[in-house]
């Protein structure tokens, strides 16, 4: 006779579940394209941290910052703004937990577009509050409609820009002209937008006009450190910041993140040598899958989102890659079945890529 | 005219204030002795670690396990359980804040020692939970009572074991003969255990048969990783480890955090070498003190709660401590207006501390 065990949970608890992560193998022989990790390691400033560390491990004994300092005020200075107007995460997915705990609740609502990261839908439910699939604007190439997003009447949206899953960039200005005449809060997740061709990118260049926006960026993917857990909230409006401060755990960022996350931030030269890597071989991959005449999503992130040629299955293709010890990421959401989501890698990860997708293909 | 701001936040955030955690002086050259920190530096491990991944920056590239393995295996190894009662939290703030999320709503109550880690009510409050303050059994040297706490009414009860600011800490035999027959769910937060000279003093000893417990233990004070940010919680509840996984995110500790950790964990001697140290510190302190004609609580943790001489006032104190650059911790609350808490230093700053309160008291 099985144990019966108590359930301490709260009602929201019992009937939700949670966000499930993409596929994360212990062993290092698989070509692991399915989490939009970077393929090139983090700045070598970042190895003169942890040596640093290591000549002087008593840091580690004292309590971190609470504020993230000093990486608070070196991201205000690369972005004009004030550290009070932001504050460090433990990895964006904690600034994106705070801000439902924060600016939602049960008598409150949330937006965003039908197809984004599902970690929206997952936080919101969690603190029960109801969630709005803004429709896409088309669904063949799977437009984001920020127009969508501001009729929802919903209290809180979640824009990722570029948007997660599909790639697609939303231009400054055409957010702007929007984000100006609207009375939401508007979460901007800026977590790919270091990908994005045209400059600039960011609406942190643009925040100090929009009291109502909050940015959220992290350092998993450009910098390479997805690893250390190092994310970032930014807004204007010092009611939302006093908010964070209220909501967040004291010394809710680790001494190494912050120190590591330093010295990345402030080697650009580097992060433009990866960033540009990542963005010729996604050019090239682009025009290779359009070769083989797979549709290919015009993407502004370091991933692409592409459906195979009718005949063959997006998910058989996702079977046949993990024999040969090659992760992509398919989503069970009927807009994305046809799909599959393969994150840009290196040069060599990229061909050996093609070539296992033309043997899938002619076999 | 100054600028008035949106308020996005909900209802519940616009009238909380959060948890003000003890002064974080940046520079050096203070004895700071205000947040109970490890006087001595983490184990030599530690370091190896840190000088592996120096090495091999290409691990931080990806994300982290999301169970924090291998820490939690080494976690279930060390106390006999199995690796999924354990969940690897940032820091044990995390853990506790994601108790009341989890456990917690505003249709239920929650209870703790009206003399406790006070972050355990602004947690509470947070989610809009009712808080209750349970009686202390004695107001001179501050008891806890547990069975105050059972009959608190409350859904869920936090005790600090032994307990923040007093030092006092409970036998397991006592806890578990009024746990047996408890229907609430007990959060034993065993944040200063280590430093318990009677052994067992850890509920993870016992957590088989009581699957109306969380454990939550942390790195920050027997392990001198305050700076890494790294707790656990433990249930032997599937039900209740669930909860934490669905609640959780998905990548909530970083790979130095978990690496740094599971290498302390397993440096036993050095531990056992540090507690020491401070065991007998403490001590001597108590003695020290004692001949000063202060009021000494007797404390199981790495800290005391000192209550000077009946002309002197604590705070008079600590402010004179403050201009010798040595910070000490007093509290507002009415119950503590009259006692100081010094963590225990090294011997050196120990013997500073004495020289320092003997000036101060002398004249």
């Amino acid at each position: 006779m099985e144990k019966k065990y108590t359930d301490f949970r709260n009602n929201i608890y019992q009937k939700i579940s949670g966000y499930v992560p993409g596929e994360q193998p212990e062993s290092n022989d698989w070509i692991k394209i399915n989490t939009n990790e970077n393929p090139y390691p983090p700045s070598p400033s970042v190895v003169r941290v942890l040596q640093e560390l290591a000549k002087n491990p008593s840091l580690l004994r004292k309590y971190p910052n609470p504020n993230g300092e000093p990486l608070r005020s070196s991201l205000a200075n690369m972005y004009n703004l004030k550290p009070e107007n932001f504050i460090v995460t433990n990895g964006s997915d904690e600034a994106l937990s705070l801000i439902v705990r924060i600016f939602l609740d049960q008598t409150r609502t949330a937006a965003a577009p039908e197809i984004t990261y599902s970690l929206y839908q997952t936080l919101v439910m969690s603190v029960g509050a109801k969630y709005i699939h803004a429709p896409m604007k088309n669904y063949t190439i799977l437009n984001v409609s920020p127009e969508a997003l501001e009729e929802s009447g919903a209290d809180v949206v979640f824009l990722s820009n570029p948007n997660a899953q599909t790639g697609e960039f939303i231009p400054l200005n055409i957010l702007e002209k929007l984000i100006s005449k609207s009375k939401k809060l508007w979460v901007i997740d800026e977590a790919y937008n270091d990908f994005v061709d045209i400059k600039p990118s960011s609406f942190l260049h643009i925040l100090k006009e929009h009291e109502n926006v909050i940015v959220v960026r992290t350092f998993s993917k450009s910098h390479s450190m997805a690893g250390m857990r190092i994310g970032y909230a930014a807004s204007v409006n010092p009611v939302i910041m006093q908010g964070f401060l209220t909501g967040k755990d004291s010394y809710n960022e680790d001494v190494v993140s912050i120190l590591t996350g330093k010295a990345s931030l402030e080697d650009g030269e580097y992060l433009h040598k990866v960033i540009q890597s990542v963005q010729l071989e996604r050019t090239r991959m682009m025009t290779e899958f359009l070769d083989r005449n797979f549709l290919v999503l015009p993407s502004e992130a370091n991933f692409l989102l592409i459906q195979p040629p009718e005949s063959k299955k997006a998910h058989d293709i996702l079977l046949k890659l993990k024999e040969q010890k090659i992760l992509v990421r398919h989503f069970n959401s009927p807009l994305l079945a046809k799909y599959l989501r393969i994150s840009i890698g290196t040069k060599e990860e990229n061909n050996e890529l093609l070539k296992a997708i033309d043997f899938i293909v002619s076999s």
